[in-house]
């Protein structure tokens, strides 16, 4: 049995097309502020759907009211599937003082929850601090069909290093040839970006990364690979968590811009319901 | 040591003014919405003060961030002053299907907090749900000490007989009579409220509740007052979850109004910190 929270509530109608039995949940605010939660059902293993974007704290507390209620009505093993996870970029500490936010938070989780899934964290070290079972989905396979038919025999390249395992896995799928761009700085304003290795002459690319916030990195590398003599570029990131304006700064940028529906977002047009759905 | 979140900054000046040796917070808010929290020292001992008014949601989370800063530098014994409890009304299923909110919040707060210290919380048996050791406070001898030249020879009411102990903890510290208003219901939308064992003619009197939202029943109590031939009137109550418009109403009904300022208002007159800082 599913149940969701209204960070999961753009995943409920696919959830129940691709035949997920859902315990109906009733949200709403309080005239206080307040949320008020009320699970319609309930089951020995129930599994929460609940992404945590903005108003993130609100969806973080929900999650754990729906769990308390869950419990109060005899569920005795919760999954938490939170397909983007608040903090998870606050996970470590940069400057002494701070804390490990993305650890509080799953501590706080691992109150009620049993076990966890999240998408694509962004440093999946961090999930050894939730105190149960934590699995970290990857939406390559998603992301390789939505661009297969684009792509042709195109190539898939990382934004910078750390990202190159994300572009093996999406090109593995497909059979392609992938890469990353080298960054360097060359002024305190400017950073040389060149995609290694590889010959993007005539050839389709997709620039695949974890989180899109302002997109700069993504609009300067599309600018460079056509420059460059690429053909149509695409990019592709699993969290859409689009500062203003960057949907259509990057969408100007390129042939199409696409994300996941981690973050509902005008351009989330590729679907992790069905990874969920396997769970 | 005392750090407060901004739940807690309203309460800064009057705690160092009272002796108390500030750890420095520093609280925003990143563009995409999640908090960023740092604290600029820290100690063996930490006492974080934090009320969880709107957005509590929020603060909620501010609090479990502040206390994970403060364990990485070294904190071993951390204690949560938190002035007005969130979801403290939320302390039954009374439909199938809810959660009891406040044992959630209380359940995650307690990951990071050893000790909790509440002010006057709605039901103070929901105290057991805080994993430590949990404090229920009284703002008794504050708002005893705030109307004590204004009542006079008066008298102190709770509005009903739950808030009975309240009224008389207040008359003690005055050295004064106590008494409630028994509430009948006569109609669907009328409710007959009757002092009870009290003669109100000439007499100043002092109506004290826990929590204020839409003020209806502080209005009614008031006029009927007023009817019965009563002094001046006053109204007290800990905590100030005014509903709109709710202020005026009872004001302009009331010789004064005034609440604590676990929550900070217009009307926020009477200080729980002298209180906080005996802790």
């Amino acid at each position: 049995m599913i149940a969701v929270g209204s960070g999961g509530r753009h995943l409920e109608d696919e959830i129940k097309i691709l035949g997920g039995e859902l315990i109906e949940t009733e949200i709403k605010k309080f005239p206080d502020g307040e949320k008020y939660v009320r699970v319609l059902g309930s089951a020995e293993e129930v599994t929460v759907v609940q992404s945590t974007f903005a108003p993130q704290d609100e969806h973080i507390v929900e999650l754990i009211l729906i769990a308390d209620a869950l419990r109060e009505r005899g569920a005795e093993r919760l999954r938490a599937v939170v397909p983007y996870f608040a903090y998870s970029r606050q996970d470590r500490v940069t400057k002494e003082g701070e804390p490990v936010s993305v650890r509080a938070v799953m501590r706080a989780l691992g109150t009620y929850y049993d076990e966890l899934y999240v998408f694509d964290m962004h440093n999946p070290e961090t999930l050894k601090f939730f105190p149960g079972k934590a699995v970290n989905l990857s939406p390559a396979r998603a992301i390789a069909d939505y661009f297969v038919e684009r792509l042709g025999d195109g190539l898939v390249l990382a934004p910078d290093k750390g990202a190159r395992e994300r572009a093996r896995a999406v090109a593995e799928r497909l059979g392609l040839e992938f890469s990353h761009f080298e960054k360097e700085r060359i002024s305190p304003t400017e950073v040389r970006m060149t995609p290694v290795d590889v010959d993007v002459r005539g050839k389709n690319v997709l620039i695949v990364d974890d989180i899109i916030s302002t997109g700069g990195t993504m609009v300067r590398a599309a600018n460079l690979l056509k420059e460059m003599g690429a053909g149509k570029v695409f990019v592709a990131a699993t969290h859409g968590v689009f500062a203003e304006g960057a949907i259509e700064r990057v969408s100007n940028a390129v042939d199409e811009l696409a994300v996941t529906n981690t973050i509902p977002t005008p351009v989330s047009r590729i679907s992790i319901v069905p990874e969920i759905m396997k769970l």
